[in-house]
Formats: structure tokens, sequence, C-alpha cells
């Protein structure tokens, strides 16, 4: 049996490298991509901190970028030697769910996550659906950009979609991580009027002024609410974006959003239940969940192969694979944004 | 003090007719309205059955119709003598969330309610904002449309808008109150391909498919949304409308959702919290809450004026006012889907 170094997470704050096996073609549909790069999620925290429960040993990673090394026989759209990005679920892309731009929902979707994409080789099935070649092999110093339109730029994108930044808007971001901050790039680049980014951290503070914030909150909960309607005449955001997914942090959001506003909501729900009369009187748009990110993915490469946006800066620490358990370390201490690794 | 009789709630199913004083302007922006018409709202049963409490001998009704008996020094738009309508909260129609189309929830706004429109005089703030005239005074035949338009109609017309029904959309309507059977005929307006009415009860199935329902089920919870999925190829409907507001039916309208669809919401919820995690993962749009009625009422006066529409077919008990208690044992009963009430 060929094997490779992969990350494996075995309980928590216990990530490390181990031997797995090498992934092969197992549906004609499958493509096996060589990553070129590949990177630690806000998501992978939830079960390294013991949140989610590790019952096994388990494959971590479910974002990446790189050479398609193999396709099965019943892929069209992908070759062997392009570099192509691919979202975090597998997508037929053809069902009813896939064209209404839900891709994430495909009624065939996998998740990624399965085998593991913090490793040299990743399977990916639904090749066709799934993967976006780019134009040619990337240079180098496009490559963290193009592994972030994988998920983070993605998800950030759909939440300021979801929350309908746009031109006259005033648009509020909670969440300081690397989705919270693309998300400023995102509502930036729909051409949203003001951007007010909710953050207590210095080095991210400067990364959202830079992606295109116009304001910064430090307060938090009932405080950062009062913050923000001060800001906005009283009546609260017209557009917010939830990056973090806690209790605190969604009604945080909510309760920051004006009546007939727009919440978009995609940091993954933990314990949070939603009051129904206040969501009642609340009378906003609320619209969340798993990112579509194949539904942007064109848009996205395009823009980064362009150079019109650098979401590649939320990567402010690169490591080579075996020091993933580093990479995990440095954030969930929040020393780093998000941690680039390079198999 | 002049008086009049009018229906106040004294305790758990324990309506009556009292004398009350005779309302009169106390601010400049108010009119006053002799009712021609009044009824009975679903949501008056929270407090009539003792769900929300009564803590004091409260004046009931918050719908209303009729002829303008005066108006305060500062109000324009409307005159003495001319047959309005208006919704059940007062709004400026000025401030920047009205302008946005939520009324609803102006930051001026106040409920009708406080003095309690079943009576045959009721007060209105903020007259100028609040008030749509009809073009003459109507033919008795379409006072009880009109009358609807002032909450069940409106509301059943924003549930719709807020769903997204249009063509080519399947719409589910869960809950068969008049709300719920007012949603259908606003999908059926809105050029719905397929509505299906979730009911039981025969009188209200057929006034569902006079009113444009291509379909009834009566199964409800789990069974209720397998049988949806079972409708539309296993993916969910389009547009779900809610209009009963407890955990069972705003899970059933969830559930009932595809991934991107969209859940319009407008039964008052009691009791009801969402969780957050099947929120996240069922990514449909859910938007609800108070309806705007005054941002539709001009579209909908002229829908019933030109007898495009007939939704006062919803009202299949008249009774006098000094009759209210059996107005509101009827409904409680579910002998009536709603009850008229002449002043």
């Amino acid at each position: 049996m060929p094997v490779m170094n992969g990350a494996v997470l075995y309980g928590p704050y216990d990530v490390r490298i181990a031997e797995r096996e090498v992934p092969g073609i197992i549906e004609p549909t499958d493509a096996v991509i060589r990553t070129s790069a590949t990177c630690v999620c806000g998501s992978d925290l939830w079960p390294y901190r013991g949140v989610d429960p590790v019952t096994r040993p388990t494959p971590m990673g479910h974002e990446y970028c790189g050479i398609v090394e193999e396709v099965g026989s019943a892929v069209r759209n992908v070759r062997p030697g392009q570099f192509v990005v691919g979202s975090f679920f597998a997508s037929d892309n053809t069902c009813a769910i896939c064209r209404a731009g839900y891709q994430s929902r495909c009624v065939r979707a996998q998740p990624i996550g399965a085998e593991g994409a913090q490793a040299p080789l990743v399977r990916i099935p639904l090749a066709d659906g799934t993967l976006v070649a780019t134009p040619d092999i990337p240079p180098d110093d496009l490559i963290p950009s193009l592994l972030a339109a994988s998920d983070v730029l993605g998800t950030g994108w759909f939440a300021a979609d979801a929350a309908a930044a746009g031109p006259g808007k005033t648009v509020v971001v909670v969440g300081d991580g690397a989705v919270g901050l693309l998300a400023v790039l995102a509502a930036k680049q729909m051409g949203a009027d003001r951007i007010i980014a909710m953050s207590r951290h210095q080095a991210r503070q400067e990364l959202a002024r830079e992606f295109g914030a116009t304001d910064i909150v430090t307060e938090r909960g009932d405080e950062g609410v009062a913050r923000i309607k001060a800001l906005t005449d009283g009546l609260g955001a017209h557009s917010v974006i939830e990056g973090v997914g806690t209790q605190e942090s969604m009604m945080q959001a909510i309760r920051s959003t004006r009546p007939g506003g727009y919440v978009g909501f995609v940091g993954v729900t933990h314990g949070v239940a939603l009051p129904g009369l206040e969501l009642f009187f609340a009378e906003v748009h609320l619209h969340g969940g798993p990112a579509p990110v194949r539904r942007y993915l064109p848009e996205l490469i395009d823009l980064i192969w362009n150079r019109k946006i650098n979401p590649g800066k939320v990567f402010d620490l690169t490591l080579p694979l075996d020091q993933v358990a580093e990479g995990y370390r440095a954030m969930d201490q929040r020393r780093a944004i998000k941690t680039l690794l390079r198999p």
C-alpha cells in the first residue's frame, strides 16, 4: 500500500502527521489533486478544541488547490496537469439545487474533509462539478489567494452576498477571523459605502482596514450593538455578516441589523438557539449556511488572476505540512489569523 | 365624558362589550375613524386563550376600515368623509425604515391595538402615513375585502412576498387560518406555479382551492414534511409560508423548504427557539415579522376595488359588535375562519 504523510487529529489539541494511504480514483467521476498548498480552517478548531467530539483518528483539512494528478474515466472538464481550485463540498453542479446556486447543498454533495486535504494528495469526488481550472499554471505568489478561494474567501463572499452588501449600504462584520476579514474584502468589492469591522485585535484591525473597512468597533455584545446603532442614526446596519457561530455573535449580528436589513451568517453554529419572538420583531432577513463556494469560483479566480484582490494576505503564517501541530496551535492561540501549509 | 360600546378582554375567554371613552384627536397628526367594519384576528386568540397574560381589562382589535370622522390640524392626506383603510401599525411613512418598505417597524410606529379597534370609533395616530383612502365610498359588498386589507390580507401578502412566491415556484402554506388562506391568494396573484395548502379542515381546504391552491396536504409535522418532499422531487418547496407561530409549524416550514429556498413567517411566534445548526445546514432564507401592510395597501385596494380579488371570503361569520363574545368563541373553536363585526 503506497503511503503519504497527512494531518490526523487524534483527540483534543493532538494533531499530528501520520502515514495515510495515498488516495486513488474510486469513482469514474473522481480526480486526484497534488496539493500546491492547503491550510487550517477556523472550523477545524472546533474538533481541535474538543468542542466537536473526536471519536477516532480523523484526517483533517478541506481547503486545497493544486495540479490534477489523475482523473477518472468519466471526467471531462479537467485533465491531468491543470491547476485547479475546488470547494470544500463536492457537487455535481447540474442538479436543481446546484443550478439555483446552492452547490454546497447539491443532492449529491460530499464533504471533501472525509479523507483530509491537509496532505500532498487529495481525492476530489464529482470533479467536473467541483473543480475550476485556472487559465494557466499560476505564479507562486498567487497560490495563497487561489487557496483562499477554496473556502475562506468564498465563504466571506457568500456571507456578504447573503447580507445584501452593495452600493449605498452600511455593512457590519462580526468576527475578525479570516472569514470575517475576507467578508470585508467582499463587501468592498460589492461596492458597500461603509464597512464596520468589529475587532479588538490590532493586526486584524489593520488587515480589515487594508481590505476596505472604514470603521473599527472594539466593543462586543450589547455594547457593540449600541455602538453600531450610534453609528447608523439609531437604526442599525443594512447588512450584517456573522462569521463566528456562537449565541453571542449571532444575537450581536441580529441586533445590529435594522428592520428590513439582512444578516448573512457563515460561522458554523455551535449551541445556538434563536429566540422566535425576538427574531419576529427584529424583522431582518436571515440567510446563511455552508457557503456554495462553487457558485463564486470562476469570478473569484478571475479577480485573483488579474490581481484585483489579494485575499492570500489572511495567511500570516506559512509552515511546511510536517509542522501542522504548530499551525493549529498558532491559530488556537490567535497568534496567527490563518496558517498555510506547504506539503 | 362621551362613551361608546367596545370590546374589552377581562381575562381568559372573557371578552365583553363595555362602555369606553369615545376617542378624540390627541396629537395634531391623529385622525378618528368611524369603523364600517372591524374583526377578530388570529393573534387576538393568544390573550383570549390566556397564552398571553391579561393583567388588566384590555380594549381589543386592531383591524379597521371606515369613514374619517375628524382629523388633527397637521393631517394633509385624508379628510373627513373619506373612506380609508389602514394598517394595524401606525407609521409616518417617511423615515428611512418606512421608505425601505418596513412601515410596521417605522421609527415612530405605534400599534393600533392600544385603544382597540373593535369599537364604532377608533383613533389612528400618524394618519397621513398610516391611512389610504379608497377612490370613493365603497359599495357595501366590498367592505369585507377592504377590511381584510387592514391586516390579514396584507399579512398573507407579505408572507408570500417574503417567501419569494412567483412564476415557476412551488409554494407551501403552513397554517389554514385566514392569513394562510390569503397567503394562498397572494401566491396565486404573484404567479406561483403550484400552491400546496396544508390543512385538514374541509371548509378551509375548499376556500384554499378557490383562492388558488393546486394541492392539499393533510399530514402535519414530520409526515407533512415527507409529503411535501414527495411532491417536490425530494427537494422541498421553493417558497414556504408559515402562518401559525408554534415551534412545530416553524420547523415544519423550514424542513419543507429546499436549500436556497425561502421561508416567510408571519404567525406571531410563541415559545419558539430555532436550533442554530439545523438552520445553518437548512440553508434557507428566513424572513418574517409583523407585516408592513402599509407597503402593499395601495396595490391591494386597487385589486379589491377592481374586483380582481375577493379576500373578504375569509369572513365566514358576520355578527353585530355586541355579539363579540360569540365571535371570539366561534374562532377559538374553529367553527369560524374569521369573524367580521359590524359596529
